[in-house]
């Protein structure tokens, strides 16, 4: 049954390493252990801030491993299985559930999105989910993949058992609302994909979000979700309008660079990307420093 | 100063036509009284809905004075004032004051959108805001325009004390958010442009909406409104919910000949659009009904 | 019958305006005059060059009469008649007429560009073309108005007896050749709407230009036609590539406040825009330059 | 030094699969053979009609393998070895010039769009072909990876002399006209991305075209060629223009499905694609049919 409750924040993990650019598992368990002080309702590995396209298949079960052996068995694990081919995708997600993630997250393919119509997603969707031994939870995310899931696909699929929810990074608070209409006879939850609609989700009944932020405002992002689902609206709003501006910063305008470099600044192993992406430039630092201090958490 | 309160919901009047494509007064006369009976905090002619692109400069002026006679001292009336040059914007803002506007609605220019600069942008609404006698409310569609009237222009015009707002259609909450965040110390008012948004925008702490699907659901856009400004956000929720897919149908699915199809359905005259606006095929009326009887409103 | 030839080039003529910003018809008069040793098929009034939607209706008209004067009777004046409704643009183009233009040159209504399928813009324009005393040639420029001209829709009104040919100012080669393919069978001429793809689109056997660029650079660009007309094409292709960096420093790039400079330093009048489009800065102005100079115009 | 001629007709070849969607290397080696009697200048595997996003890293190395040893030595293989990161891409251009690939053709690496600076590519590119021991060619596919190669990365990558030239699918032919312009001193090679810009491209100035279309009409395109390479454009013109349909209907319209079912009926092994990609239905190929049969090639 779909009893499997998401409610909470989830942070998307940045995938650490060395300065040789290799996996470095013992930064990765590192940060997992910092998080545990955190009342996160899980975490999520091998979502886009963890870099999943830079990393071989290997090493992407290698990162669910590391994670579950580091992580206690209360906090879910959620693992970014999704690849381009149907195929590909199943193996994958099997893989993963016996490295022991808990739910398969799983990204719409993309790179024909021109054939990417509704009903070869939800076929692909639907395989996908068949064949799981795990939960699955759809996952659009347009800016990066240059297309959104479409709303009659994600109806369609919420009548899926196997078919948790969705993570919706979009943003269309409009689509969301919709979405969580046209589907509250189907116990699908919908968690937001970035801390900056995260409020508005809550007011339209979202569950909870999977927000690069909490990679590093992780406590406040579990107080944003605690007064919102309390009722404390008026409190939740200003705690809300200084959030926007730091998770602008280490998404859509400096990315996984950007999250890296702040995670060093609360304590974590934020480390280099994989290239082609590229470290920040010292202004583009101070810029990144100036969205979260004025906005008091620096 | 910038004292006077937008708090509430608006419709954005329609523009009534004869069969022959003439304004029809007396039909639009007709409307606003039948709207007198809604709490709305006032009326907005010739907005996006109000096909103000086919209409004479001296038409425009017309319909101001029309609905100004018809309504109610205590009613806002707010006129869309907006034409391609600041030259041309100038006079018609002061003309339309003169005519009985109380506050002049100011779309972005936008044919040249490629050379609309923020400093641009803030240049043309400076000028309008220093030379208009009425208060100016910025005006935002990307939809019509294709382009967004940039945050950072925002804040800076949010200084003038000439301009009490901003109506925003693009429906990107996070952009909001921070629009109201960032306007807080300057008693900016934000209002939504669509009902898609309304209570996500209100959750931000938005002070109303101007709202294409108020020509003909203004009560329960109302009640939304006093709903949010109560804290009653699970009611308001469930209100919400079942308006996305009405505002929809009336905005970006079927336009203004899809919103004036349904104001004969609720009482009010819809009536022909102006060329190249084509009215709708029986199958899209079908589809037009649908939004509306599956949520309860018809 | 279609007999008209648009074989040749055109350029779309910028409206010069005093520092008042008021129309300075002895300057277009003057403009005219030093045009008059170049070889053009004609000229182009109130494109979007033009600045037509900053002109209130009757200066468009005195516009077309001054240039009509000004124009020797062997060259065409085209005049740009588009409104947002049919009923303001089938005015204006009898208007015009009367004025002394041509052929009219009718842009895509735009404002509600979600609602202006092919089959409302076949409508709108056969309306058009039925009621015009002289012929019509369709326009296409999507940096302005945000749409395409669909193919079919061309392909259709290919057909008009009235409708003479098509300014494509899009850019894409595949539908400019495909749109030719479509309509060989009609005597259908097709112009290329900048110069950046003039010689792409002679090879695919467009009739000639309506370029931005040669208010300022006519005499290439008329070699540039006789290059291509007559089949040197290894010439034609070392003048094309000499002119894309000018071309889209005058427009992409620096728009009219650009061109207005360039025509300057050409000996034409130039001067400023109405606002608000904003003249270049200093550095703006060198990077205008050295597109100039860099490939050996200045 | 620079020397590989890349002037020519290269079809970007299919990657068969068997019912079961597993690689069919015996009929992908039969199409190779029948290929053998078009004058072909090379062919590509992997590119984006080779289906290399669902491909393990192994299946691409066997297609390399299998391709080379169906080809005469006297035709180029270029093979498409692109991907996210710049150490997999790394690794995966050295096994390809191992398994016997002439040409590394690289795509942009496009998940993280958002980072792809003209500085993050140009380094990724340079360290590419640093170390590959083959030549390198670029690949800007915007309508997959929506995102185009910067033109000014463009310039400063056809410096390098392990880069031969770029493979441009976009189509901007301002923008192709201009790259070759920039580049003219550098014996850099542009080919079109595609047979809809094909001649348009030749009249600018490009070597040749890598077009999914020659998987079927390859004789056709390879005459296209010849007659733009000795002169005879208005020959040329009419070939091209009975091209751009048929190119169309097996690109942007039917993708990969359509180009599979079009290649069974000019005598060659389409079969089935890897799912996400669904087939055609009955009224789709109807409508493929059309587009190859009213251009008088069925």
């Amino acid at each position: 049954g779909r009893t499997l409750d998401l409610g909470g924040i989830f942070p998307p993990l940045a995938t650490p390493f060395s300065p040789m650019q290799e996996v470095d598992y013992g930064r990765l368990e590192g940060n997992v252990h910092r998080y545990g002080s955190i009342p996160f309702r899980g975490l999520v590995v091998l979502g886009s801030n963890g870099e999943y396209p830079y990393l071989a298949p290997q090493e992407r079960l290698e990162v669910v491993s590391c994670v579950r052996r580091a992580l206690p068995r209360d906090r879910l694990l959620l693992a970014g299985s999704g690849c381009e081919s149907t195929q590909a995708t199943i193996q994958m997600t099997l893989s993963m559930a016996e490295a022991g993630a808990d739910v398969a997250l799983v990204v719409t393919p993309c790179y024909y999105r021109g054939a990417m119509t509704s009903a070869a997603l939800v076929q692909h969707y639907t395989e996908v989910a068949d064949a799981s031994p795990i939960p699955v939870v759809l996952y659009s995310v347009p800016a990066n993949t240059g297309m959104d899931l479409p709303l009659e696909a994600v109806v369609t699929l919420a009548q899926h058992p196997n078919i948790l929810g969705i993570k919706d990074s979009g943003g269309d608070i409009t689509r969301i609302g919709l979405m969580i209409h046209k589907t509250q006879q189907e116990d699908f939850q919908v968690l937001a994909g970035s801390a900056g609609f995260l409020l508005a989700s809550y007011a339209l009944g979202a569950s909870g979000g999977i927000c690069a932020l909490a990679n590093v405002l992780g406590a406040p992002l579990c107080q944003l979700h605690r007064l919102c689902h309390e009722g404390h609206w008026q409190e939740a709003r200003e705690l809300q309008h200084r959030l926007i501006e730091p998770n602008t910063a280490v998404t859509r305008r400096f990315g996984i660079p950007g999250l890296k470099k702040v995670m060093e600044w609360f304590g974590y192993y934020g480390g280099p990307c994989r290239t082609p992406l590229a470290p920040l430039s010292p202004p583009q630092v101070e810029e990144l420093r100036g969205a979260f201090s004025s906005n008091g958490w620096l």
